[in-house]
């Protein structure tokens, strides 16, 4: 099949290798959602490089004739979110759902641990002094097991997270969108209000759409734990950020995040630098198997496609 | 029983409430190995405080009349390094050992996940610019999945990370002192000159005893992947800390490192601060429980000191 892409022009090249692959051609950065109807596949990412241009897929005008010969759009983000919505006109979509689940567990749980082990503060730096031992005793490091982990969603990435936790030793309680019985035997499954009520390190690991946006407002950070932790590798959008500050400057919640509303933040936003907030700059997905997870996503469901089955991924609407 | 410990006074007054002991008495701050020979147990610590006291424990005088009607010595710590060696002439000696290996193990978790994901360097500080994704797909962070664990020593600490790492999908291969097979069917074992040269990451979990002082030495520093790295939960004298620096300032290796020798470092010394290392100052034991645990294997020896039953942790010889 014809491939276009929206990737660095040698690309092109690495693709046109691939099984089911005739050729590949590149989609000019500068006019990035202009693409073509005139080929089977388009691989395309949101943001590329610079998400400031979330609203600028948003807004992006549909090619003429769109989506003509396009059978298949196969994006490169676990998330379907910040695309043209247009884009869900063609016959299939399916996203990289899955192929990032073990890198972002790990993530997870390492920032999970490096604030229980408060790493950043007792790691030692040149002038420090050495510690006396009592003072880690009167304030002890703390553990993952025994301490609840709360899941917001329950897809690939939040049990990859819920296996790792189980084997801390942690008890696991997630909320999900669906009514569906947990799929795991050491996650049990409760109501959104509820597992924020519960849980020390609160993960959410949800898609943003119009129902999760702002789903972790000021009313259910009220309802946590003093001294809960919120990781974040969904999307900035999950969390009301002004309520979160709010909640974080009077003392109360921790909080990780990979992902912040905008991405990137704006130069002396208050989340960078303060005391009760790590943030990273969405990089949780990083793995050294990265290109060769999604070309493999990509080549599979090219085989679907041709194939007439069903998918990897799929995403049936626009979120 | 009578009780004597070296712990802060106000011990005196919890030890007494606890089952089986009839009275408890505090040794003095000043003079810790003037120990008393008319108390039934001692309950002490190396170096309580002050590391630097670790050769005063050495030349520790024998108190007049030792062992007298001593019948357990109590450790609070998991390694019987840096005692006096005339505790042994005691009818028995117990370390705390196992009580630890959960928050041990928590912590070396820690450091490898914070290690792999370069958390120090990846979370934002003030004034910080938002890095380009490309330059997280040309060096992608690490991942502890499909990696190999090497293992040095094979007890309940090792044990534990073992039984973590498994559930990260990591090949586990373990050097231990004696030729019994691993008790763990995820856990293989293989000579410690082997273990160094497979391991991604090298965890020494092996008290401190002649036969293992400086056993990771430069011979074996150089049998390592370059890039690999040392976390050392176990003593600092396990490693010949002079071939690490000499390694690690040719941009070999890398390093997190609970425990040095000597404790403290020295100011200044070029471990700390040094950019391939990671130095914390003996606290990876640290946990809300430490307390709990330490008095509950205090009891329960207590309980089979009385009874003639084996003791947990029973320490047969001075290292």
């Amino acid at each position: 099949m014809r491939v276009a892409h929206q990737f660095a022009p040698p690309m092109s090249a690495l693709l046109a290798g691939l099984p089911g692959i005739t050729s590949a051609t590149h989609v000019p950065a500068e006019d990035r959602w202009a693409l073509p109807c005139d080929v089977d596949v388009l691989f395309v990412l949101h943001g590329e490089g610079d998400h400031d241009s979330r609203h600028a897929a948003a807004d992006a005008p549909r090619p003429p004739g769109w989506p003509g010969q396009v059978k298949l759009v196969q994006l490169a983000s676990a998330g379907a979110d910040d695309y043209p919505p247009w884009l869900w006109e063609a016959p299939a979509v399916a996203s990289a759902s899955g192929t990032t689940a073990i890198p972002i567990a790990e993530y997870a749980l390492s920032v999970m641990l490096a604030h229980a082990k408060r790493l950043a503060e007792v790691t030692l730096k040149p002038g420090d002094a050495w510690p006396d031992r009592q003072n880690f005793i009167g304030q002890p490091l703390g553990l993952l097991h025994g301490r609840t982990l709360g899941l917001v969603g329950l897809g690939n990435i939040a049990r990859r997270i819920g296996h790792l936790a189980n084997a801390f030793g942690m008890t696991i309680v997630a909320a999900r969108a669906s009514a569906a019985p947990s799929p795991d035997p050491w996650i049990s499954t409760a109501p959104l209000d509820d597992v924020v009520a519960r849980a020390d390190h609160l993960v959410l690991a949800a898609p943003i759409t119009p129902s999760t946006q702002h789903m972790i407002n000021g009313e259910r950070l009220a309802r946590m734990k003093s001294d809960a932790h919120i990781v974040n590798v969904g999307r900035g959008g999950l969390i009301d950020q002004a309520a979160l500050l709010a909640e974080l400057d009077k003392g109360r919640l921790w909080a990780s995040l990979d992902v912040t509303d905008p991405e990137p933040l704006p130069a002396g936003h208050p989340l960078i630098g303060h005391p009760r907030v790590k943030v990273t700059p969405h990089i949780s997905w990083s793995n050294p198997d990265i290109n060769r997870a999604i070309m493999q996503r990509l080549v599979e469901n090219i085989g679907r496609v041709a194939g007439g089955q069903p998918l990897l991924g799929a995403v049936e609407t626009a979120p």
